[in-house]
């Protein structure tokens, strides 16, 4: 009885790089794992590098009205070596970050069985990552004047306000209750050098803290959460932290759950006043570009978070269950892109 | 003949936790193993949390007077869970860094045969970061305002300058061509987000490459990095990076590379017009202090880079070489601070 299905319908920016070759196959998979419940209608963009060198334009506000009327985005990746770094990622990916205030960056991180980890005794890894996804030194606050003599400076800043960092706390506070694991969250940050911006977060995890007296909370320096994720990252369960410090401390967690073809992320906009974005922590590696291997897995892991995001948390399942097993069972082998999504699909 | 020895005045911090009991151990290597060449001075600074409980005080205009006329600094650590975070760190480590012009944080890595690095194939490393630590975000311009209020803001601002960057980025080509290795420098940012600070950056990295036709460069995004010291931490030689950026960087190098007990680093006055400051990467380690069961190697690396600074090359050497035997045939054995002291002394 298709008339009761539900219709969402979905931005799709491929982008650049192994975007385009992963993006395909988390529709695929988005469209059977949800085929009873949602029909999906997709709507390509042509942004990114390509339309950049071909018309110099990057997300106009006809794209931001456009995208902003779709119930979600399905993002590939954003940067190509031709172009000057900062152009694509400023003009395209944070400014759709920032336009549709995705205030929460969730960035789950799995040692999948299977996943070949770097570290020689991972054990059980298993925790997410609320990145801070407005603000910080990511607001593009700052200058660069006398540019080219012995006179020049350059400065940015880190802007933190309540509202934005409680937002970001706060949903850390109920992830952690909704996980219902070890009920704990890891507030990251540098506050022993960064007293003003640091002071403000610590503040505002303690009012919320507060609130939620089931769960337990710790403080780390940002520089020894790195070494915790190399040699405990059993310890943690849930992650909040800003921005910069979110970008950091995802890649290095990718790193350590086998690398980051395993790594999906949500940038949601808590209000649903403006659609979530949903990509994979990758980027558009150009070093394999355009030959068909990158693993798909986070792309479609990625799919599974924006299924979730609209409740259809079986559906959700069942994309994290077949690229479960099929890492388990095949992450050692040598596949193409489309081999690896064929193989997910296959289990759905 | 001791009247052709130097004398070198030797300004001791000994600082918090088990900053003190790994600083005695770090004094007796410089004895021993310089005897013949230098005599040293020692004067002891009662700094840190204990006199800052006591009478408030941290660092006067009489401390950094008195220490600014040693001819270097050896330093414990910094840091005690009784200080409100950032009181100590600032009004003491980072004033230090600052009021003498320690525009080098030299930290080399190393993985010293024998000891355990938490990678599976950890492979050889062997490399050096140069932080940058004068400016960035450590410069502590920021603030705070309507605390307590759903409307307080809270910044920082990263300062960079012309000058501040390139002492760093020459001091880290001349640092490649001194070490012979891979004659490599990865300068690392986050110049697609921070384009400002980052431009500026690659602006000097470009100028300053060019008088290096022998040395090769590359760039890599912060994020990216800390994915290479965990998968791939043999393709570093030199790194050069900002002040935060080198903190965390710094800090898991340390644990890939087995754990912060062997990472030693260098503050380093560039023009000798102020004393430099050696110390360990470790900090205070309140959980373990007063146990006497830190490893103090270290802190007798930082030593042997004090003597590196004076030109005693062959005598840091001897240090060098007696900590890698030690950790070689001793690193998996349980040993007290003043054992381990013991053993590589007996080694000189
Ligand atoms: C491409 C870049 C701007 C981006 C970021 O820094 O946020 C990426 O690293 C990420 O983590 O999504
Ligand atoms: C204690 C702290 C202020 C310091 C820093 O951030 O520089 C430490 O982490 C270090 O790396 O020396």
């Amino acid at each position: 009885n298709t008339t009761s299905k539900k219709i969402l319908n979905i931005a799709v920016i491929a982008g650049d790089g192994i975007g385009k070759e992963v993006t395909p196959e988390a529709q695929a998979a988005l469209v059977k794992a949800a085929g009873d419940e949602v029909e999906f209608k997709f709507t390509d963009y042509d942004l990114g590098a390509e339309r950049y060198l071909r018309d110099g334009t990057l997300l106009t506000d006809e794209d931001l009205a456009s995208i902003g009327e779709k119930d979600a985005i399905l993002l590939g990746a954003v940067g190509d070596p031709r172009v000057k770094s900062g152009i694509l990622e400023r003009g395209l990916l944070i400014k759709l970050r920032f336009a549709f205030d995705q205030a929460i960056n969730l960035r789950p991180s799995k040692l999948y069985p299977g996943v070949k980890s770097p570290l020689a005794d991972p054990g059980e890894i298993d925790f997410a990552v609320v990145r801070e996804g407005t603000e910080g030194l990511y607001s593009g606050m700052g200058g660069y004047i006398r540019r080219g003599t012995d006179q020049a400076v350059a400065t940015e800043t880190s802007m933190n306000t309540a509202f934005g960092v409680e937002r970001a706390v706060r949903y850390a506070f109920d992830l952690a209750r909704k996980r219902g694991g070890k009920k704990h969250v890891t507030m990251v940050n540098k506050t022993n050098v960064l007293v003003y911006a640091g002071g403000l977060w610590l503040d505002i995890m303690d009012k919320v803290a507060a609130e939620y007296p089931d769960v337990t909370w710790d403080y780390l320096h940002a520089d020894a959460c790195t070494i915790f994720l190399v040699t405990n990252p059993s310890r943690f369960d849930v992650i909040v932290t800003d921005n910069l410090f979110g970008d950091i401390l995802t890649d290095e967690a990718g790193a350590v759950v086998g690398g980051i073809g395993y790594s999906a992320s949500a940038n949601i906009n808590v209000t649903n006043e403006h659609p979530s974005m949903f990509e994979p922590i990758h980027g558009s590696a150009p070093d394999i570009a355009g030959k068909g291997i990158a693993n798909p897995s986070a792309a479609i892991l990625s799919a599974a978070m924006l299924l979730r995001h609209f409740g259809y948390d079986a559906a959700a399942g069942r994309i994290e269950s077949a690229v479960e097993a099929d890492a388990k069972e095949n992450s050692s082998r040598k596949r193409s892109t489309h081999e690896v999504g064929t193989d997910i699909l296959a289990r759905l």
